[in-house]
């Protein structure tokens, strides 16, 4: 398919930098897209949004097909319009958030029944009407709809899970209208299995997508069992192909999955960190309800050019905190997603200069540094 | 006095344009000042402020002193570089909310003690303080400490506290360090009754101060009555010196205060209102809860140019609200401020040209129109 152009720019082991080309502009890879739930990023303006260095945002169909629906979106001429976000936009499927939020009716071979958790209205979700919700947003890149296992499901049940998630990818490619610009990715089930991977990403290969996903992780499987899974399946995915790890993660969970040779992330941690008092920052954590910021005049990462970092201080930040007060959120969340579009601009970097394991060692020493210390950034973001 | 400068520039009946020069800039008058309680205009990034044309902002003595304090503040560079707003501020004396938001515990002709709504502290206002607060602040504007009395008192209980409040103010001159481009303003009071009003600015004229401001209005009295007070009130006070209405308003009051001879308003109004889903426009307020701008893909004010009526639709602010979103109280907060600055803009330019009259009348006529009705704009702004 061609419908997304991908190009492989240089690789340092594992890992690579790219770009990616959508109907909205391009991402370059490895990418972190922020999080905008229901057609915002939430406490952010798009113009903030775009100057923090992010060029691809993800929406949620789940939140959006509840309100205001995906034919309004339609009519009120589509996504990047409605939101004012004229860059690439990839949206997901609507199923993780069906599994974790709405009251499941139905579920069979050919889709999902579940109520609102808005207002317990009764909707309807199948690998079509997945496709075609996303279509109406006007979403560069899809999602293909899976099925969501727990993270404790037995084995024959991943099994089972993941063959019918198989079946309705197959279902999404069918349905897909080609469009220049606009992809569709498949989706790497499988849980904890390398094997149950193995059959799931060759399956997909086989129906052949514009990216690969990786799903189901960093659902509590912690650092350790999510690179190992990592490590058996990202050599099987092409590598012509961009691949992405969905809902990841930390900063280092970022780092770990880079070296793996991840090309794309998103998570709301930055922005739902932001939102409650806490910041990423080059050596650490900070979390702004804690008083020691009180009479602190630093700038929250002195090693940051973000327009926070470089006209509040700490001291600031939290008296914002503790006043409750929206500025609070909206600041701790714009520095959030610099940080983040930092990290990956110096992973970026680094790859293209073939020092990311030094790169790697160097931040892992920094956030290992207490907070605040003041001692100078040993990362070299 | 001449710690603050004030050019009167041109005058159209009773109304005029000015300039006040401060310490930290200048505003052109008739101005209306943005609401920033507890160090940040709600919702809004200083540059954002900024950016609607305002050119000072207004900053609460009592929310401040108690959180985080006015030797913090002092600490911590003062609050212009606390909070980043490089212009001019104007603090008020923390009166207003004594008598509001505290707890009274004693109030006597030295000052007044109270207990903080936030965590029951016992806390002291006097004249004396209540200048070394602002002076530690660093406010350009700085205002005398007034008792405030409730609408329905009694004539002779009116004329008791405004008496008291001019020894008051007496007190406060005789504490208030002059510093180049810093000011100190008189209060008059004396409620609803001409006479009070009249002894109550004689005596700050006697006393003499960098500006008159008219307190105790805006409390539930009505439009027609404040008006006639300010009819009484204005011919009154020193053509050579601003004259600020405390607390005001509405549109439609800031139009009328400005026929009367004010130059400086401030009102939590276009803030507060963006936070709770209303918007002003040309053509009257727009509640945007109400599910009629659900499939509406105009823009909140067609005749307006602010960031938000340029990029986006009434339903999607709609859907903002609906979703509780950060980013709607953001966006009205946003263009309520631009819609209270165009106005200002539209008046002082309106007097330039000798055309105040027919500029209110074209204002009132818009606001008799049903909101978004599609009609061209009568209003000149």
């Amino acid at each position: 398919m061609t419908d997304l152009t991908f190009e492989v720019k240089v690789t340092d082991g594992l890992a690579r930098t790219g770009r990616l080309t959508t109907a909205h502009g391009h991402l370059d890879t490895p990418a972190f897209m922020p999080v905008g739930t229901a057609a915002t990023v939430k406490a952010m303006t798009p113009d903030a949004v775009a100057g923090t260095g992010a060029q691809c945002i993800l929406a949620n169909t789940y939140h959006l097909m509840l309100r205001p629906g995906p034919e309004r979106i339609d009519r009120l001429g589509g996504l990047h319009t409605f939101m004012n976000w004229p860059g690439p936009i990839l949206t997901d499927s609507g199923g993780y958030q069906v599994w974790s939020l709405a009251d499941l009716r139905k579920m069979d071979e050919d889709g999902v029944e579940f109520k609102s958790h808005l207002d317990g209205s009764v909707h309807r979700l199948s690998p079509e009407r997945a496709i075609e919700i996303q279509t109406l947003f006007g979403a560069d890149i899809t999602m293909v709809l899976d099925e969501c296992t727990a993270l404790d499901a037995e084995k024959d049940e991943v099994a089972r899970s993941m063959q019918l998630s198989m079946r309705w990818a197959e279902r999404c490619k069918a349905a897909f209208p080609d469009r220049k610009g606009h992809g569709l990715f498949g989706i790497v089930q499988g849980g904890l299995h390398d094997d149950l991977r193995a059959q799931s990403a060759e399956s997909l290969i086989n129906t052949g997508f514009d990216g690969y996903a990786i799903g189901g992780l960093s659902v509590g499987e912690g650092q350790d069992a999510m690179f190992q899974v990592l490590d058996g399946l990202t050599p099987r995915l092409p590598e012509d192909r961009p691949r992405y790890l969905m809902g990841v993660g930390k900063p280092a969970d970022l780092v770990g999955g880079v070296m793996r040779g991840i090309d794309m992330f998103d998570c709301v941690l930055p922005t739902r960190s932001g939102r409650t008092s806490q910041a990423f920052t080059r050596h650490g954590q900070l979390n702004f309800r804690n008083a020691r910021h009180k009479d602190d005049a630093q700038p929250l990462d002195a090693d940051c050019g973000c327009p926070v970092c470089t006209q509040y201080s700490r001291a600031y930040l939290h008296h914002l905190v503790m006043a409750k007060e929206i500025l609070g959120a909206m600041l701790l969340t714009w520095h959030n997603l610099h940080y983040y579009q930092d990290l990956m601009a110096a992973m970026r970097k680094a790859i293209a200069d073939g020092t990311l394991n030094a790169f790697a060692a160097g931040f892992e020493a920094g956030q290992n540094q207490e907070a605040g210390s003041g001692e100078p950034a040993t990362g070299a973001i």
